[in-house]
């Protein structure tokens, strides 16, 4: 990776970027050996806590506005943080959320701030998938990515070939369980597993565990992806005493 | 309104539109006196539903590729369904959300979806605030809108002349109850309040009511606003029967 240099981000780039304050500084936090420089606009009001990391960390500062232009961001950000992707995995003694084909962005990084939020750190993504180290996906995380453990296959199936002892709960539209408040399975390691934002699970997931739903009134077809996932996150973290 | 014209959208327009088959047939399900046109592109695919609603409701349709370049929308959509914007109230007989100066369309109209599939079918929206007529916020409620009241005021405190018997549990990140599944309040009415996005509920807001916060890691600083309503909608709906 050439410090110096930054370009609108593609998916085949050995490295991504931060775009603003607040998840640049969770990048520095998390992982600051792998960050190559911050890049500051002669607009940003500064920030405290980012010298101090940067200079801890002797990541180097660049003051200099034409990278902002290149990335052609829509939001207005005035801090970017180029860093190295790296890989990761699963951890097999932790609970795990699965999603299946996701297909938006905006949702994968909601989903992401959501499993920090309630201690549910290792994510497996089936493809084809949304690329997790898009600046998109890192920004709707708001720095989230960089404290959870995220791997990809290829199916469903090589995901259990490698995690076969998780007890595997689908969530489907017609599951079989209707999950509420005081009904929520007891187990140590789970996989909640989702399906892609239009299409849903495919059938054949019935077969792969119990299936669960989120009860729901007849005015919607469903919950958006990241809700639905927010709130099974929720009943089994909080059930299951993980946080 | 004209009903051959259509423009890209301002605040201050009498009409707004639907973009995409799925909210165009909510829109004419719920409010078919309210719609002005139905613009199909010409690479629409046909739907069925949708012919059948606009022949019964006696709806104009109109075959022109025109308004679809100039409403000039990103994603792509080969219907349009413009409609007549209305008034509505919020029931004193049922429970509220309270969004007090949300700024993001897409969250609004996610939040709206996830009011509908909870039951909780009225929605206070204390100004300032994103616009909820908006396309953006119509299309990210999945044509929700036409299934929840939606009322704007000027101040939580105008609010609350109107709706004085409401319990209410402002959301907040040093909320007094952190919210669990199996400590959740039991009101027949109630008001769940939260803040914008960047900067939450003011301090005074825990003199509103009994302050409530969603149990989290510190790994975040909060959750995502359209997450953190969701699974306090479905915390209380579950657990006061509203489905």
């Amino acid at each position: 990776m050439k410090n110096s240099i930054i370009k609108p981000y593609k998916k085949d780039f050995s490295y991504s970027y931060t775009s603003g304050t607040y998840a640049t500084i969770e990048l520095l936090k998390a992982l600051p050996g792998k960050v190559g420089t911050i890049f500051i606009h002669s607009a940003f009001n500064g920030s405290r806590e980012l010298e101090t990391l940067c200079l801890k960390n002797k990541v180097p500062v660049v003051f200099d506005d034409r990278p902002f232009q290149r990335v052609n961001q829509k939001e207005n950000s005035y801090v970017l943080g180029l860093f190295e992707k790296y890989s990761m995995r699963l951890s097999s003694e932790k609970p795990h959320l699965v999603l299946v084909n996701p297909s938006d962005m905006g949702n994968l990084g909601t989903v992401i701030r959501t499993m920090a939020g309630f201690g549910i750190s290792n994510l497996a993504i089936i493809e084809p998938a949304a690329d997790f180290w898009n600046p998109k996906t890192v920004r709707a995380s708001m720095g989230s990515l960089f404290s959870v453990n995220v791997q990809e296959y290829d199916s469903f199936e090589s995901y259990r070939a490698e995690h076969g002892s998780h007890a595997v709960f689908p969530f489907m539209l017609d599951g079989k369980l209707v999950l509420k408040t005081d009904n929520c399975p007891k187990e140590k390691l789970f996989s909640l597993v989702f399906g892609n934002e239009a299409t849903g699970l495919p059938a054949h997931f019935h077969g792969a565990g119990q299936s669960v739903k989120l009860f729901q009134s007849r005015s919607i077809d469903s919950f958006n992806l990241a809700i639905a996932a927010g709130i099974g996150m929720f009943i089994f973290a909080d059930t299951n005493g993980i946080l």
